[in-house]
């Protein structure tokens, strides 16, 4: 059987931690170079600087990964595009809509698969939720996103530059359930944005949706990046109908009334891969860039409020 | 000859001033009724006070045309399709970007034509200037955008609240014009954005752009609300064949090397209705969301400056 052959670039934290594990389990894929900028070693395979030199003097594959940060990546698809090679995508695609915008219509240009991941979709709770709630008219909808900066990017300064998203890093996952259990009916109503006074990117958010479907539901997002203690992933459904339905840690537990349904963690990464044979197999993109333009709204009408400065923890 | 029958709702400036000469003068049209909360009277119309009204008690009609304000417009056009109506929409669409993309999947599903004008797009200067471009590399790109808000929003306050766009509510001509002349290719890269202490909305802002297909290029967007006298709404562009095109008066003005050549004003609303003949005629609808979009990502990647506090002029 024959494998698509991939080559991964920008070795960090989640291309070690998911994609190495996730594409060694996965029969369909073989793993034959890496491109990272700082020296890695990963099962003897062979190491490029950057994408030029993985094209021009790499091994042959079929795909490239990309786990390097959003910034610059639309440009490093592009040319992954026009040479020939499909693409896989870690979330988010690029840092503002625009750039997410020129990416499909590259790929079906190139006449290559491109496929934009939202790990975050991939639990089965998610599909789950999904199917349940397809026929429901929402009467309530509370999602609660509170995590540590400090804990999950320790003194990484760009999270606070324009352009680094601030709380709607985290945020983004969120949205990236609620536009897939919710496709083309949710939109951000108003949102209050709180800025921290030495700090170019909010810290925390109160925001209102609106559904198309369920006109008169009520729907809010509170998300806080300073949250200490236990961190808090969820979103919370009722529905007209009755259903009490709630995602819990990031959407890995379902909840239906109450009672535990589903509680699996880390299916995401290897649903992904699976994902991506498909869309390889049928010859299809998906760049959905619904999640980010939420994010993008919330920062189009949302009214900005500044709170105290934020200094990191000391380490 | 079977015209299409319309009827208008928001019976404001524009819609005095544009839609109803244009409709008037376009053969394919006859407006059959009108809605607006405000009395008016126009040609001895039927009038109705709202949307509901019009399709319970008004004549019969195949298409609603939307002069309302962008707020709440995604609702009036979901429930105008679901009453078997097409729909045409002023500029913008809607207030967000999750908003508008909730419209073309409505108009898909309900079997109905949707089309989201851009009024500035239909100076023949634009097209004139998409066709010249379309094989370019960009050198330079520079906008500018620069009008007196006292003079075309007298005392509207809605205009800095949150949601209100400040001075982008102008900007997004410009970027209807240059998404329309380089689709698929424009994105922000960086952008300072000047909000006076007392408002929730920005007043100027300089941008810096960057172009998927001419990863060089200087290209700039300069818009300011406060210029007094002249006003300015330019494009000029430099290419690296050495093509020197400007568009001025909003695209209504093209000169090429320093020569004009197309001098044609107030064909957008006409060339607007022409369109919409076709796409009713054609079955097809036409939602772009791109400039929009810029707008977006100008406030997601933005850095945020304090500036002196706005006051209107004295009236």
């Amino acid at each position: 059987m024959a494998a698509y052959r991939l080559a991964l670039m920008g070795v960090g934290v989640i291309a070690k931690a998911q994609h190495f594990p996730a594409i060694a389990a996965n029969p369909a894929f073989d793993l034959v170079a890496l491109a990272s900028r700082a020296p890695v070693s990963y099962q003897g395979l062979p190491q490029f600087g950057d994408l030029d030199a993985l094209l021009r003097d790499g091994p042959e594959f079929d795909a490239l990964v990309l786990c390097t940060p959003p910034q610059g990546r639309a440009d490093l698809v592009r040319r992954a595009l026009a040479a020939g090679k499909h693409v896989l995508m870690e979330k988010p695609p690029t840092p503002s809509v625009s750039e997410a915008l020129t990416l499909a219509p590259a790929a079906e240009a190139a006449g290559r698969v491109l496929f934009a991941t939202w790990h975050s979709r991939f639990n089965r709770g998610v599909a789950k939720a999904k199917e349940l709630l397809a026929a429901e008219t929402l009467v309530r909808l509370t999602v609660t996103w509170k995590e540590d900066v400090n804990r999950w990017h320790p003194g990484q300064e760009w999270v606070w530059h324009p352009g680094g998203f601030g709380v709607f890093d985290p945020t983004i996952n969120a949205f990236s359930i609620l536009t897939e259990i919710f496709p083309d009916r949710l939109t951000v109503a108003a949102a209050d944005l709180d800025f921290p006074a030495n700090r170019h990117t909010p810290i925390a958010a109160r925001l209102t949706l609106a559904d198309a479907r369920s006109p008169k539901v009520d729907a809010t997002v509170e998300v806080d990046w300073m949250q200490r203690g236990e961190q808090t992933w969820s979103i919370d459904v009722v529905t007209e109908s009755g259903l009490a339905l709630t995602l819990t840690h990031g959407g890995t537990k379902l909840w239906l009334g109450g009672q535990l349904v589903i509680d699996e963690s880390d299916t995401e990464y290897p649903e992904i891969y699976t994902r991506f044979k498909t869309l390889l197999d049928e010859k299809r993109s998906e760049v959905d860039g619904s999640p980010l333009h939420l994010v993008a709204d919330a920062f189009l009408i949302g009214k900005r409020h500044a709170v105290a400065p934020f200094d990191w923890d000391a380490a």
